[in-house]
């Protein structure tokens, strides 16, 4: 079996290393463009535009036995939230997500190379974050960590010392929801263990 | 501030990185005995125990605003589970696991430097782990995984296939809960961020 991991993430890279699963990477061309959709309709769209765009760029060149994965991953509080475009736009999904509890949803699609069959699911987790001061969002916002992390923190991080409590697959917060790969490749007639 | 990590174990010190606090490890020689000790007084004990051994030996070395972290983690499903000592063992423990609920007790002890003051916590997380097949039980023992793993897994690595869900802190589970360490840092008047 052969997986293309189709996200230039390093965290996603990271876990799939964790499950000793050898992959390569091809990250996808496809732009994520905020369209009119609900949160779970949204991250299974974006997940199989990156696995299509794979899928399809190496059609001809795809050895047999192999599968490619998309994921996409958004923070969902009461409104959806990206990657922060600036300091202040990621000071400002902080302060939204403070003293609450929000969800983390992303979305997990699959292809097989040789049918061109596809499983798309979603997972959700629910985050709780305690209450940011002014200060430490500012330090918080200085470290670099937020700029390119969905609702401006990382889990796996120093934002670590903002989340009181989750519920659900921590992964999925990371950004590949392991439990969820697990089941699709078990649909495709593969055990990961 | 300066923080020594009384533990020689690399997922606790690779928790600690993540937060980009610098620290210097000092493990401790403390010997864990199982006792007749409810579940969370035993995991106080022995955080507080390992912290003491550390500070007691560099207590004519300690620089100012030094604390000393001590930490242990258990896995609870009924009867105390801590690392399994054979294969068999860590069979044992996979399959009392499997298709249930059980929770993992961290304890986190800190002694400031200075004073010898002592403040102790503990965190529990549930974690389900899905229905397990003999088999992948038998090549997950093979891949040498659970060998040093308090109930023979690891959430942080190819365990992460056995894990439902989990309702807390995530990083408790991994060896070294975070948010309990901000807290305690807080009661000493130390903003970890």
């Amino acid at each position: 079996m052969n997986i293309v991991l189709a996200s230039n993430s390093p965290r996603r890279r990271e876990i799939l290393s964790q499950l000793n699963i050898s992959f390569e990477v091809v990250p996808s061309d496809f732009e994520e463009t905020l369209i009119n959709m609900e949160p779970i309709a949204l991250v299974e769209h974006f997940a199989y535009m990156k696995a299509l765009d794979v899928f399809v760029r190496l059609k001809n060149n795809l050895a047999e036995d192999t599968y490619v994965i998309g994921s996409d991953t958004i923070v969902y509080c009461g409104e959806i939230m990206g990657k922060p475009k600036s300091d202040e736009d990621a000071f400002k999904m902080l302060k939204a997500l403070s003293n609450k509890e929000h969800q983390v949803i992303s979305g997990l699609s699959v292809i097989q190379g040789s049918t061109g069959k596809v499983i798309t699911m979603h997972e959700s987790t629910k985050v709780w974050i305690r209450e940011l001061g002014d200060r430490e969002i500012m330090n918080y916002i200085s470290s670099g960590e937020p700029c390119d992390k969905a609702g401006a923190y990382a889990i796996q991080g120093i934002g670590s010392l903002f989340v009181e409590k989750i519920q659900g697959c921590y992964f999925n917060v990371v950004g590949l929801p392991v439990n969820k790969l697990f089941r699709i490749m078990k649909q495709f007639d593969i055990n990961l263990i």
